[in-house]
């Protein structure tokens, strides 16, 4: 697991903002040479699969400013300092979809830019939802519609670069795998 | 697809770097309040599914500072400015794997982080492989070990989270939906 390891000799900080960190490192290569690395620090994030009663994905539909544009994906949201993956996983889907879930499993969890910053992914899926009478609302800087989509529906979303996002894609391929009959 | 917009009103520029530039945007929102948006920009990458005449894949084990260890990946890399993703994928494989490929197909292109970065992958699954008598070799500060790697040994290491980030779970989901009989 620390094959070619690149040891840390000097550490400069360059942003410390309200989302990301970002810090230049130098570091000795497995030759001994040196080389920087480009490091964005992420505090983490989950995402979940919730499956309706009818065997629907609930997504959500939302502005991307990296983007530029809007794209359906499935819900999810950074980890709160010191907050338990699953807890923010129950917190993020009603949140966002104002569903609570009987039932909550792990799936995975994944790095999705392993070559620049450290976030990591915890996947769920969320099933036997439930609507919740007054359930907590979103951030006051988020915007979002909800959908709910079948399997084939989705697909045809990602054929139209609609869901466009590597989680959401994973998460309909790993529902097509594991939940259609 | 511009959905609940947010417009740019101003930009700081934070950091221009070797492989990332950040910048924090203020934008105006969907309910005319402003927030910030903290951005990464990447120049976007390439993924290569290489596919053995045994089926296999071939990846590639590498040191990611980011993660402070070494995961099991699918070869990828940078665009060059400019480039075509498609000859960015024949060098890549070139590079890292030492094989050309008599096909090479394109599958999807995806965002990795739409939360805060630009990060486009252009995913492409490369077949009839042969091997370059002198392939070009990696840039100066990559270091990396090649294996080849049957769909169920992928499968085990996803468990063992030796392959752990996003674009090889989903290629090997790719493959075993798309290549198994």
């Amino acid at each position: 697991m620390r094959k070619f390891e690149e040891k840390t000799i000097a550490t400069e900080q360059i942003f410390d903002g309200r989302v990301i960190k970002v810090q230049v490192d130098e570091v000795t290569l497995p030759n001994g040479k040196t080389a920087t690395r480009e490091l964005v620090k992420h505090p983490g994030a989950v995402a979940i699969i919730p499956i309706t009663s009818e065997g629907k994905i609930v997504m959500v539909e939302q502005f991307r400013k990296p983007l530029e544009r809007s794209i359906v994906e499935i819900p999810a949201g950074k980890l709160e300092p010191g907050e338990k993956p699953e807890l923010t996983a129950i917190r993020e889907l009603e949140e966002e979809t104002g569903y609570g879930a009987m039932d909550l499993d792990f799936i995975q969890s994944f790095a999705t830019s392993p070559g620049f910053a450290d976030e990591v992914i915890h996947l769920y899926v969320a099933r036997n939802l439930f609507e919740i009478a007054q359930p907590a609302s979103l951030d006051e800087d988020e915007f979002v519609e909800l959908m709910e989509v079948s399997i084939e529906e989705a697909e045809q979303l990602v054929k139209e670069q609609r869901i466009f996002d590597a989680k959401t894609i994973l998460a309909i391929m790993w529902a097509k795998n594991n939940l259609v009959k």
